[in-house]
């Protein structure tokens, strides 16, 4: 029943050897969501234990370097390894172009479907959408088009009280209607109450990634009251200005987001190499919001049930 | 007086853990020459303790990823280093418009003057030829086209013996020749032979870089006599069929291509990431050429004068 997000660089764009640039893995129920793809991505997988074929669904904020340089590696390996299965990007539109030049120059046929899915970075769009989660485009503003992502699971079934089956005969083909939400009748003409035999499922959970941008409160509707929200912070308050120059976030600006959007828990990351200890950041964020942790590498944040 | 390799990277395509992909540097007099740039260069870069900026040429052997996905990254980090200096790439003609289409997409215009050297792998070609320097192509034979590289030492001046210049007042103006090889006379008339008075220069050193290749007895007169060679090795040679089918080289191939051109010492390395253990692999390389080593990340092979 895992909902965990797996940080695998937190480094903004000038590389150091102890924090990688972006990516983060989300798994959910074993299925892996990959978020962001910087340099040395795969060499992260093989340091965490990150197993490269759960992953078929790859989302790409947008094209700085340091955000998705590690994509064409990948997707060269999975064709080392003879992947199979289906593989979905989710990016800005630029990207099917590059990749099929870089695979072009290489004279790679890839061995598997690569489906690109552009994004368009205007508007909040939902990108994916299978049984068991939704995703949605978040619209930020930075220098190039860039969508943060939220990952919301599917609302599950009610579960049916287990005192009730142990009392009535209910045949399996109703199941599924009582899970749904449906009373059940028995062959007497007994009526029960939905409400009366059936448990909530447990609230479906979310993420929101939210990296990179300046300081924007439309995104606040998106991400209101997700579980779990990470946010980029770039800099110290005393750098605002460079902040705003650069199109980036303070640890105030991302303390001050997840305040006003409700969220329950923030992680902040995509640090400037600038900073060699990180407490100070988190101190900072703390002082505004208190729930929150900062992104290092290899870190896991788990959202209970 | 250094002349010296450094191994940045020596598996093949499929990364793991403790082996990079493609790199070395050559430094010479502490310039350095990066010779391939697999993912994640920059970062062994930071590990080994590589200087950045001593670096104004790259030599890329071919468009396999392994050998040049870093590429780009580098780059993007010379850009945020505000880096000015000129920024010399010997590459296949693709890679221009490779790397300006990744550049278009992040909206990055360069800080630093970046020039582009065509490779025709076809023949070998002077590619570089300066004060300290001459750098030649080899042609290889892989699936793609590829070339190695030869890197020569300038012949220095002779140099003048103490002896004489104690016992003679030489003016500065004529050391120059003398170092060029002329005779000296002096004031009274008597005549220094050029032999007596000078000692010849270290010869130069040399060094040839030749993956991925398979065997291929056309590059000998291009590597005959080096000081030290790095040759591909991607198979033991029970895996010959392999080495044929992927256009790569055995160990015993490697040995035999050093023995050959009676190179010095010979380097193996691209080793498939098949793998873990690698002494089986230098044993059956030191049976033929027993001046050999394995290239292992950070480590570095010195020429000695």
């Amino acid at each position: 029943m895992t909902f965990a997000v797996t940080i695998l660089g937190s480094n903004s764009a000038l590389p150091i050897l102890t924090r990688n640039s972006s990516a983060q893995i989300l798994n959910h129920y074993n299925s892996l969501y990959l978020i962001d793809c910087g340099e040395g991505t795969q060499i992260q997988f093989l340091k965490y234990k990150i197993k490269f074929n759960r992953i078929n669904h790859i989302f790409i904020s947008h094209l700085h370097g340091d955000h998705f340089f590690g994509l064409i590696g990948l997707l060269s390996t999975y064709h080392l390894m003879d992947r199979k299965d289906r593989l979905n990007i989710y990016a800005n539109p630029e990207i099917e172009e590059l990749i099929n030049f870089q695979l072009k120059v290489a004279k790679t046929e890839l061995r598997y479907p690569l489906i690109f899915h552009p994004i368009n970075s205007e508007k909040s769009e939902m990108i994916l959408d299978d049984d068991k989660i939704t995703v949605k485009t978040i619209p930020l503003d930075h220098k190039i088009p860039t969508s943060g992502f939220v990952f919301i699971e599917k609302q599950r079934d009610r579960n049916i009280k287990k005192e009730f089956l142990a009392i009535e005969k209910v045949p399996i083909h109703k199941f599924k209607s009582i899970k749904a939400g449906d009373d059940y009748i028995n062959s007497d003409g007994k009526i029960y109450k939905n409400k009366d035999i059936t448990l909530a499922p447990p609230k479906p959970r979310s993420y929101a990634y939210c990296s990179d941008t300046k300081y924007y409160e439309k995104i606040i509707p998106h991400i209101k009251n997700v579980d779990l929200l990470y946010h980029e912070a770039t800099f110290m308050k005393d750098k605002e200005r460079n902040a705003i120059e650069k199109f980036h976030s303070t640890t105030v600006d991302a303390a001050n987001i997840a305040k006003k959007a409700n969220v329950k828990k923030l992680i902040v990351g995509h640090y400037s190499a600038r900073y060699k200890k990180l407490e100070p950041l988190l101190d900072e964020v703390k002082e505004i919001f208190k729930n929150s942790f900062l992104a290092e590498d290899g870190l896991t944040f788990n959202v209970d049930k």
